[in-house]
């Protein structure tokens, strides 16, 4: 993305380091809308919730926010009653230094499990961080909020509503995990585009389905992991609250969460090949897209993956494991373009060297046909590799 | 266990090469029992269920059996009609050879998937195997069922029924795998008490539960998992058929199978590591065991075993993904004897370094209570090490 773009009318960013990350890069992020705005989140469905997204998830009722407070380097999760109250402690003194109900301000945290949150930093930090915005600060936001990220992660989309020309700017930071720290997914789109709250979270949840919730890069779900939506409406297009306009809205999101979602597989930690897995032919949507996760979880098909290996019993295996009900005489498998099982059997020949040219390369495709109905899921992963074994047993302590 | 207990009285046992592995090691293996004995199996809830299993499965309702005929090298899965009438061959040339019905022979099978059996080579050598039985025959047919085990797995229960002693000789091949072979879990257990046949089948379902589905590997269940309990009668022991003497002998018979388990946990690939997760104040047994499931199949979790890396985050964000409704503010976690979470958060202090002295050891306990109940669950897995990705990555074709 050009930098002309690292900006979204109607909003201000900004990032700077409180020494809340060892290596005192940035660590403390926000993002201000120039007022009160239509806001949507999903959160976590882990159960082991950290204390912002309770605070978040509550306030974003309402549909409305003036802005997000972020930081990285302490994920501010498994701290009890002291984590809730630092939580609230972050959006109070944002909201002061910004001069907006605390209500409005929703929080997010990433990075370290389980030990308290330096509050004192953050909180002698807000009023710089305050005074740091700018509509042109989406860079420093940026790095404000990633962790082990290799590369930032930015999306952009371009929607005309009308006479008017709509942006929707994606940021994200990744899967990337390093002990003792957790893996957490944090996205953020922010448009210029007038959309009604009820829509806006409406859009949100329909994409989000397809999209976030059809990566893995090990299939554990963090503490944290949030996607935040604001609209702006300073591109002061007819307001966005359905129909057509809406359609047209949703597949703009939904384009550029798909974006950052694959960006976040790629930048899984030791990942080497990204792979979309296409389950055509099941029973229903729902248990082609279960076949597709259950493929995209399993370790000895994604040991496969790394070494470019056309395993195709694996995924018959894992297909045999995900509680779908199947014919296992009528299945169908490609690897690209390359057709490695029918009927439940492998085609032989040649097709083994060329389905593994096929997986020397970075990103491809893997097609299982069920032929038991008209289902069709999707699920995107990365592989399982040497180097994500050894990033994740690192003794730390 | 000894030699002096590779045999059990009532049966005959040999294990030859028929040249369907290239190494020329041990690859067909034949059992049988001086007459139709008690028999029970149960198999692979993986709906990709190789024609051996289709066979077996199918023969042992009747809850008899004179004889097993194994092979190793290739399993007979994923081969469509002409695996099922392969899988029935063996069976025939085998009942030929031994001089009984062909419907009391049951098969099993593992190895490389896809590919035809060589089922000349089988039946060119059936005559020499059945030859070959002897009592103390038990070491030949060990080698034959084996693949790329690092080791033989063997476990022996001594019961007293009245004034009679019996043994049950267990014996299993393991989770090791190698591309493009699909792990496969074969156990045998041999005993020569005299136990009905309805009782047999019980005490093997009540016990396999928590046995051999209560360990894991990578979490992927083969095409060929199979478990035979054979039961010759020879130590002619009043019969077993419940009441006090058949929770004896269930309980000898889950020692057997819980130390056949284990061994195969031990020889995972690459595994360094063997845990075992309890899992305590669950809501129900059933849910408790599901929670300690998820942990044990957590990549991050079981990558952090190879580390020794006391990281707790991961353990309580696998139980937040279990799907098990828990307080996470009430759950506390040992490893070994540290307690390195109390109520949600951790200890702090020397016990991070004092669990991973723990998690030095070879093998260890992870403590988990929910307080949310009485029920309890138990799971045992091995870490995930860089081996088992190189292992499990090699392209081989």
């Amino acid at each position: 993305m050009a930098k002309a773009v690292a900006a979204c009318p109607g909003f201000r960013f900004a990032g700077l380091s409180a020494g809340i990350k060892k290596s005192l890069r940035p660590d403390l992020g926000l993002v201000v809308a120039d007022g009160d705005v239509p806001t949507a989140a999903v959160f976590t469905q882990n159960q082991m919730r950290a204390a912002p997204v309770l605070v978040s998830e509550k306030r974003v009722k309402s549909g409305l926010a003036r802005g997000i407070f972020i930081n990285s380097g302490n994920a501010n999760a498994c701290t009890g009653e002291r984590g809730f109250a630092d939580a609230e402690s972050m959006a109070h003194y944002a909201a002061r230094a910004v001069g907006c109900d605390e209500k409005r301000i929703l929080v997010a945290s990433t990075g370290v499990i389980g030990q308290p949150l330096p509050i004192d930093r953050i909180v002698a930090h807000t009023p710089a961080v305050a005074t740091a915005l700018r509509p042109d600060g989406l860079d420093d936001f940026v790095h404000a909020i990633m962790t082990t990220d290799r590369f930032e992660k930015r999306a952009l989309g371009l929607l005309p509503v009308g006479k008017k020309e709509t942006r929707l700017v994606g940021v994200a930071k990744g899967a990337g995990m390093i002990a003792p720290n957790m893996a957490t997914t944090l996205g953020f789109v922010f448009t210029d585009a007038a959309v009604s709250k009820a829509f806006l979270q409406k859009a949100l949840r329909a994409t989000i389905e397809d999209t976030f919730n059809r990566v893995s890069v090990d299939g554990d779900t963090s503490t944290n992991d949030s996607v935040f939506v604001m609209a702006s409406g300073a591109a002061k297009n007819t307001l966005i609250d359905g129909g057509p306009r809406g359609v047209e809205f949703q597949k703009a999101l939904f384009d550029v969460l798909d974006d950052l979602s694959r960006q976040i597989v790629r930048d899984g930690e030791g990942a080497t090949h990204v792979v979309t897995i296409d389950v055509l032919g099941g029973p229903s949507a729902a248990a082609a897209e279960r076949v597709a996760r259950r493929i995209g979880a399993s370790p000895l098909f994604k040991a496969a993956l790394f070494g470019a290996d056309p395993n195709w019993g694996r995924i018959l295996c894992a297909i045999g494991n995900s509680g779908v009900e199947v014919n296992p005489s009528k299945i169908d498998v490609s690897i690209g373009e390359v057709q490695i099982v029918a009927k439940g059997q492998g085609t032989g020949g040649d097709s083994a060297e060329r389905a593994h040219a096929v997986m020397r390369r970075g990103e491809y495709s893997i097609y299982v046909h069920l032929h038991g109905g008209r289902g069709e899921g999707r699920h995107t992963t990365c592989d399982l590799t040497v180097d994500y074994v050894k990033l994740n047993a690192d003794y730390s302590t």
